[in-house]
């Protein structure tokens, strides 16, 4: 890994440091780039939130070889990870590796080690017809995220994306936060939970899972629920759209407490290894999203780079699972968390 | 921005860095100047009080494109936001602009977005004639703020400001501190109720608004409004009266708890983008007012300067109108703030 | 009161920085010395428990030109302030100026602006006999503080100290965790209610009152008010006899608590300025000790250094009782700390 | 001890910094090396849950001359510390003293102060060699620990160990969590309480005592306890096997409320000083190990290096128990532990 990064860090100059920890200081308001929007408080809150958590350690059970794998909106995986959409590589990453390399390597990466990449959506077009077309490469294994456009864009994506023989859909509501495309032309807005209801109906006719991700309240979840989604992101965006939103693990169990067992709840924000993945499963979540990390050894590293990583993640969740008795994903609960 | 913050650096050398943020870290005890008392920890507070707040994403919803207009002391203003009086250009800010200059900017800048300027009182005279000549440059709207002076100058004050056409005044009674001013043969103190009520009689008697700013605690928010006051500034002067003050964000629930709704309630301290000012509103305040980031637009920028500043502050009080499904100045309540 | 820190900071070189807050954290473990023992946390506990302290500020009253006169043991005083017994010039401070000169500078000063400076106790004897000396030319304006002896010791240090005049002794009996003084041969101990009992019945028919300095627990002032003690001394010695003891500010409530009206308490330990002076007496203190910043004050400009310190301190306290509508020491209570 | 701290950082180059106070900030993540694993969290976290432990002083009380021994697994000690186990000189510490050396030291140096000093175990096989004949030459005063290795190698162990003469044996199973000794071949892994059981029952039947190492949790506490273990060291593996565990500091008072009385409770964990002994015995341990300290005193200073540092820790426990009013090692509990 460390020769990934370094190479990331060469080629991001200028977009992001690859820092020691990735923890969102250096790059404060760095957006476009890597960072957080303004003071950064949202992405500095996503890492505070998890670093709060302490684990019980445990030693004398029987979890010797524990077993990582799980299944989410109707996918098995290896383990419960996959790749947050991003996108963007030219104005947020440098641009030293192109749009379509970056896509092949996380949905072709992820696919490798048994788990699935999502892919973004923006403007120019050009990013997400680099995700549609790795998700075709790979037979329709990908996740694509479709940002909540006004009008008939909104189905017009969807129209896309159905055509790279994907399973799953996904939308990003808290984008709407992005005001910089409404100025482009291209507005984004919220979505009443009416309008999400015909989305996910729209999806569900093609027999395919819909997850809405940016849901960081436990009145919104249940709302996504209502409105028929499958899944909900605990989600602020990696920090990028609103400053001073409490961190995802710190809301999650709230959220959990609400949905949990009637939808499935992925989180992501600030994991940056196995450990995390470990203490937002014992939150509430049933699987995790990655995102910096992932983009930057899909940059220093491509495919390769993000196997590398993901074993890595895979090698820190199985020693944390040992050392705190989890034989299984399904044992990973608050008995786990240190109560403090 | 950068190129008003960058000329405001370069003219307010000696006096203010103009920093990355604005947080009294870097000026503790530059009083004159533009820094916190004694350890800064009141000004300090100001902004770790604000920082502890934390916002509930919602993206579920209709608040597409809210309203942030408002009424307040019977002024309809284009958002809840005016800028604080403050005067001093010479021995606060460097003095590389003139007193007229700057109070032109601020109550000419404000006046050009849809909100008001407040001017500040002092010693040597001239402060506060060059806010009355700003103020009656532009036809009454601004807010002339009278210091506690003991004995008659209060009344000449009163009656001088009282020319420029203004329809609201204010007396910043936390001014009481500056034992400076006492030194300098022009003592200023405490206000008793009894006091305070002739006063506001006198401006009631004009069929004008009285606002006392330097509220720091329910029992005299209670005061103030038995006393007659149309509004309160929960305000701890910057922090430049007492060290050791709480922040105002941290009195302000307790404040609001008893007097909102039968007077309105302005706050101010710390405040350097839109997402604090849905804060403050959020935790009860129906305006806000800024201050150190104003006067730096101000000499970094003339009218100019403090118009492209509430320009972004209202930008980023869309946004996270927005992003908290607030269509409406009013509903930015509890609901917004996450409850930790 | 710049030059003379400026000077202090010269004359102490290699023994104190004299910092611009006086923290603890330069001088770490810095014992002989200026600093806290050990990981110096009982020192920094001192200024943190203070800082956590934020007060209420309120400017609707007629607390116009507050009076800070007091009384206690005995002693009127013309603030609740005195300050606090030290000796070692050489080990502890540098000895560039003589142990006589410092204890003149403090006793002198401490007289002059109309309070009392406490002298300290150690080995070699020309510590204790400075102080004394001090307080003899000063006509018994003074306090001397012996520490805890085993045997005779004792005794004959009452007895020399009677000799001076002065109308007030204390012990400080925290000084019995110097083992230094125990492996040079010069045993200091705790000391049970019964002996403190025997001390004070001897002072007592001397008709005069006594201090006993060290005390951090309810239980111990209790003890120490059931032995006949006139006042306690709220205090970790500085941080300077075991580490990670709370800071006084922290403890005192408590105390105050059980003992308050019973007996005078004092409290020291972190005092920096007149606001500081003021919490401790909100906290329950009915007068403040200060040790570090006189100390200073002495070396860098000897009684006038002392006076001008005293001086500042007033003017804070001053300022403070106007900004918090305290018109007495007595009406400095509950009322003025924010509660949080 | 400075000469001797001066001479490890030179020896230990590369390996440790041996820095002004170990804290595992300057080492995060150098496993091997001295550091914490990760992010040093949990290294870290052993520190920080000490530091927020305060202190009750008192000094009106007759603990003028305080006895500092102990009995705890059947062993008479000077004062209730034990040297932790630590092993891999080589790889640890930088290897300027070979293994049989550092042995000798941990082992006789502790014996010579009236205490004992544990070995470790690991790969490659002169690691417990070193132990066991520093043991051996000791005559038994000594005690090994060994890995939780999988099938007969655990049996194989205990046999070698138990030809050193010694009468108490220790497991630490917390080993478990270093996946690199699977990787190597050489499998360890979690113990059900009935493996547990029966290693005690053999040990036991060589009339001998048996502690386990690395718990955590009140329930595994009680498992241990149940498994017939005569002690439990409560210890996070000096943040080695897994990120973000707590600090031992911080379950000890859960774990001794279900398991005091019934076995001896031992704790280690950031231990650096005396006064950090006493805290663990406040918060319930019986016996303390200290591990960082003791490696680098015995590669900086041998055998002399473990006794003054043994020394050093005995002096400052001395002063903490005169200055908590501790006559006894008994008398350390709840009351000296600053409540607020």
């Amino acid at each position: 890994m460390k020769e990934i990064k370094d190479n990331a860090r060469e080629l991001m100059k200028g977009f992001c440091r690859v820092c020691k920890v990735c923890d969102g200081k250096a790059c404060v308001g760095e957006v476009p780039g890597m960072g957080g929007l303004g003071t950064a408080s949202s992405f500095k809150n996503n890492l505070s939130a998890l670093a709060e958590v302490k684990l019980n350690m445990r030693l004398l059970h029987s979890a010797v070889e524990p077993d990582t794998s799980c299944s989410v909106v109707g996918c098995d995986l290896d383990m419960p990870v996959m790749a947050a959409p991003i996108g963007g590589v030219s104005f947020n990453m440098g641009g030293k590796i192109t749009e379509d390399e970056y896509a092949d390597a996380v949905v072709g990466g992820s696919k490798a080690v048994g788990i699935i990449g999502c892919v973004g959506d923006g403007v120019p077009p050009f990013i997400h017809e680099a995700g549609y077309a790795a998700i075709s490469k790979n037979d329709g294994h990908g996740i694509p995220f479709i940002k909540p456009w006004e009008g008939e864009e909104v189905d017009e994506k969807f129209g896309k994306a159905k055509d790279t023989g994907c399973t799953v859909f996904g939308m990003d509501v808290d984008a709407a936060g992005l005001i910089t495309l409404r100025q482009m032309g291209r507005p984004v807005s919220p979505k009443t939970p009416d309008e999400l209801a015909k989305i996910v109906e729209k999806v569900h006719g093609w027999g395919a899972k819909f997850i809405v991700k940016g849901i960081m309240t436990p009145d919104e979840a249940e709302l996504a629920a209502e409105a028929g989604a499958d899944a909900i992101v605990v989600s602020n965006h990696g920090g990028r759209v609103l400053d001073h939103a409490p961190g995802s693990a710190a809301v999650l169990p709230s959220i959990a407490r609400v949905v949990k067992g009637k939808i499935d709840i992925f989180a992501d924000g600030g994991v940056r290894d196995g450990v995390d993945v470990l203490k937002l499963l014992a939150l509430g979540a049933d699987c995790v999203m990655i995102g910096r990390p992932v983009a930057m050894a899909a940059v220093g590293g491509l495919q390769d780079g993000v196997e590398k990583y993901f074993a890595t993640i895979k090698g820190q969740l199985l020693q944390a699972m040992v050392l705190t008795g989890s034989q299984t994903i399904k044992d990973i609960d608050a008995r786990v968390l240190f109560a403090g």
